[in-house]
């Protein structure tokens, strides 16, 4: 099968950190094409820049979905996510949403592992937006600014853990969840120092995309996830157009 | 005081509604610039279709919003709204979320009336996200297609009337909000033939954000809604760049 | 337009201290009527006090309503507003609820700064009771004894400026409130002290009562907020018994 | 022992609906003390006719209380209850309280039968403020005009029990609570021809008000229910004076 | 009347201390069959030792309820409580359950104290389960290993204080609730000392089954806690056979 | 990999309805272990039955798990589960939690279609513990007694379709789970009869287990899913007390 991972952040090292654990998570046969968000920020720490993320995968999902069997929105927080569930048919997952599936399968109240303070109230309505608040036993970040995203978790392989350790004995976390596209295969590297298990949204994803694909889910022609009405549209991409209405006929319009 | 009216879709006859029915709310004094989205669809229905409108909200907030003294985002279900608070150093609005805020000060739950079955799941996400989900006695829903988004009210008025009455005498309404930009004007229609407050999305968010104004709400400078860290970019709008990051320099990012 | 604040709490110096604060909130030609509880305490901290307040609230509302375009309850808490509102023609605004819907249209959660332990859970009961129990970030509230409930601002700024700064780097609140009739004016002068807003009940209540008229909101026929249905009543002012019932009839009743 | 019953209605005949229930609940050596709120209106059904007898309840209270080993506050939707525990150095039960709490212990989820639509609203308040609303399977009420508060049940006993089948049928109740004063010893009368318990608030308040006593509950020096701190106060009884504060000393207020 | 009283934990020193505290509130006339389970652990603290403590609980009971008026379920946590109550047709009462009706009929938020860190999450779930989650001020816990389960209260007596000490003052508990059969007694030695209500369990359950037994509680036959329909069964004890289904019939089953 | 599939009811023509769903979701390599609970009911509805099952089921995982990779709990409700996940150092899958984190991954809110009227109230008992109740949009049911819980698809395959297509027309389900074990493959027959995604809980378990082995879940040291502390125990099986204590030794009893 076919997999296309889309970092809906503008960040290339990050694509290849994401790319680097998605290979390890992928069975024989699947195969993967990485894509970048072609316009954002450098990593997404807040509404106003998943809402920008959100908009640069939608158009790159557009333009690459053709050909392939599942989508990975591979930032934590997922922008675009339920838009594109919608509008693609084929199934769609977030790291996000993946980890903390994934984390509820494995004990009861998961804390989740953040790069900085700011990103945490994203973070808070992202997860409770799901409807999984009960089960969150705490967020804890990074307090320092980040000199380079790439490298954050070199530069702060310590500190993550030490806050994981924390949200053990502290917060009563049963599990962790080691957030960010930045951190992809920290939680690998440093599992075995953690009494808990700790999860990687990546890994998480691709493992349950490909589950999503064995279990052929079927597309849907009612409910709220039903591919959108066709209306009239204006200044969208050829192919986002294609997917979200029939390009503007005034007459309709007015 | 002057405010800035966003409608994030790209139907301009519904943005002529938007404008009579915000004429009739301001207060002496207070002038408006009215905007369209650029590109997005003609009237918004979907979790897709809101993040396009969100995106384009934010270009067009960005380059408009200088002299401005609060900016109102125009379609139900606030698109970019917790966006814009983020990066606009003003009060932001939004149609929904203000017609909320006046419903509770009037009543106790709360009946949103709307004018297709496929909106109301993505209403419902953004009652509940904004946490309101308590004070939701139920959204109804005109069932047919619309023939024109901009005359909704003259082919609809009787159906969504009676939706109102039924959203009284079977849900425990005991405040309607007419949702939509598309209904802008209808409750001061119909206020007569109901029995408990009709709200108007654009009415509400119009007295809110002068009454912000007038109170000097202060931007922050800490907390989720300061200003977002200033970080690369990348194909933005230079308005945009200018609000939420600076331009990409590969040295940082790698 | 001419608003009637009432002070539930017997304290004339708080009745002067919200007045003070309230006229810098009314817009040309907006006149105010002061009133204090003939009977209770001198300042209301707990659900017996409330409940005595409330009932004392109604008796003065019901006396000098008439010729009123809106009501300002001028108590944290908000004793007796539902009461109010269901039974009087106009709109009736409280400073806690006023507050918290001013605060969610700044940011996502918010703090409350009070004046004392014991009015925490009185507080934070009637916040929840609102369903705004998920913005809520903390109350933080002064540990010691009041010496004079009309200069707790003199005697305790410091402390309540100190108790805001922690709501906002340790409890991730966005807005603050400081919460309380005894603090009015507080806000205002504190303001450029603190990182996020920090609103005064006293000024959001009296913005939104004038918005509350300007949106000629309708009295309900219907719905829980309608007049309550005439019964016999026995002993209540000649005012209030207009608005809840008719004189006792022993033969209806028995 | 001896228990103070209160009815926060000024309806002498529900008063002795009350007491006749009350007496079958009653163990040897139990003596009942009755009361009738001196003012306030036939039937609470409103938040404001609650704030007007949850006064009356606390005048009646602080007057009798003395010499008696607890109070229950006999009208649905509890009026005055959280303050009477605040002020009260004995046991406060209330009848909707001790309802729920019963029904809880027999079943998963529970229906309330009232006797007006109106009432429905104060009801569901209440319930969810005590926190039990993941347990309330319905509210269904009588929607006729009430002709005599005193035969509601000779009136209306088979609506009622219709009323109660359905709740079985159509909501999932498990147990049923016939609620409010005026249906005192339906339950038992009809407890028969229902297929789930019926339960009467009356007999679960006196019953739950003897185990109180029975288990000697301690009243609290600290906390939220611990009695109010002594401040100065105007206006009040002089017994309820005694509870709430000392009378008006200008000095300490000004 | 007759209450056959069951430890589900194997621990025959913790049923006398339940012994011991369940006589103290029996009223005269109430007699009581003590039991312990005949398979399972010392002191069930995690969901696997409850699912086998409820199983155990099930047979007991099954064996032992003919010729009772009520059960109680010894042990924190309530394991097989709501089993029960679906197929005994007289009232069965937890101590956990018992204790937080108890609990919130004296103040707002209860704490509950108890003997490991361990036992907490599986508390925490039980009282989730029973929807009395936004009552919980906090559980605070033990955190050393217990050397002997019948001597937890003489070993670490100072220490269950000191954390009940913490809950009111830091936690803003109203009621305390010293947790699990083997703190039997301790509320009662302690409650002068402690400046809230403490409640012991075990008195609760024996005081609510009283009164559930005092107001006749019916068995339903409808709702989900009407007798489970019969079906084919297999492996269970004969008395439990009798109460959940007929011996296997492999025609039916096939 | 092989994985241990066990059901958790005493029906072996269920558990082949099982094993033939179950093998057509392992992936090469990946080989099954089918057993059927030794003791208990033909097909659990109630939580009675629940609690033996779910501890017939302990006793079946703790003899059976040597040597696999994962354990499934086959029956819809997941008895046992979390005492399972515990007490096992391998991943444990329920069914119904398997089919709510597929379904939540495909649409926004699910309902579920259930074989009776009475296997409701566990249900949604179930979803709740789990925090899923804001995806719930309903539970329908078949209301006719079932004559063969085997041919339970074959005797009410149209009305199963038909209470599925209510679930999405009526009550928003953008996604269905047909559930229990004995309606094992009725989703793949009837997929594409339906508009919306209808899910297998065996099909998602299956999947699940299959991706949580190959994430290489860690087993927990720490935290409420560590194993549990080794205690006196008695009258256990040989293999479970391996995992939940050591044989009763008086002597740390007392």
């Amino acid at each position: 099968m076919k997999i296309l991972v889309i970092n809906p952040n503008i960040s290339e090292d990050v694509t290849r950190l994401i790319e680097r654990e998605a290979r390890r998570s992928t069975r024989p046969g699947t195969s993967l094409t990485m894509a970048t968000a072609p316009f954002g920020v450098a990593y997404i720490e807040t509404r106003a820049e998943a809402q920008i993320g959100g908009y640069a995968t939608m158009q790159v999902a557009a333009d690459l979905y053709a050909g392939h069997d599942a989508v990975v929105v591979a930032a934590f927080g997922d922008p675009g996510l339920t838009a594109l569930r919608e509008i693609l048919p084929i199934p769609v997952v977030g790291m996000t949403e993946a980890a903390l599936h994934s984390a509820c399968q494995q004990g009861g109240r998961v804390s989740v592992i953040a790069i900085s303070q700011r990103i945490q109230a994203w973070y808070r309505e992202t997860i409770h937006g799901y409807g999984f608040g009960s089960r969150l036993a705490s967020i804890r970040a990074l307090d320092e600014p980040l000199a380079h995203i790439g490298r954050v978790q070199e530069d702060q392989g310590e500190r993550l853990v030490a806050l994981a350790e924390r949200a053990v004995a502290e917060d009563g976390a049963d599990v962790l969840v080691m957030a960010g596209a930045p951190l992809a295969g920290l939680a690998r590297e440093v599992a075995n120092r953690l009494p808990v298990p700790a999860l990687d949204g990546v890994t998480c994803a691709l493992h349950q995309a490909q589950a999503l694909v064995d279990m052929a889910a079927r597309t849907p022609s009612a409910g709220s996830y039903a591919a959108p009405p066709v209306k009239p549209c204006h200044g969208l991409t050829a192919a986002l157009t294609q997917l979200v209405g029939s390009r503007t006929q005034p007459a309709t319009l007015s």
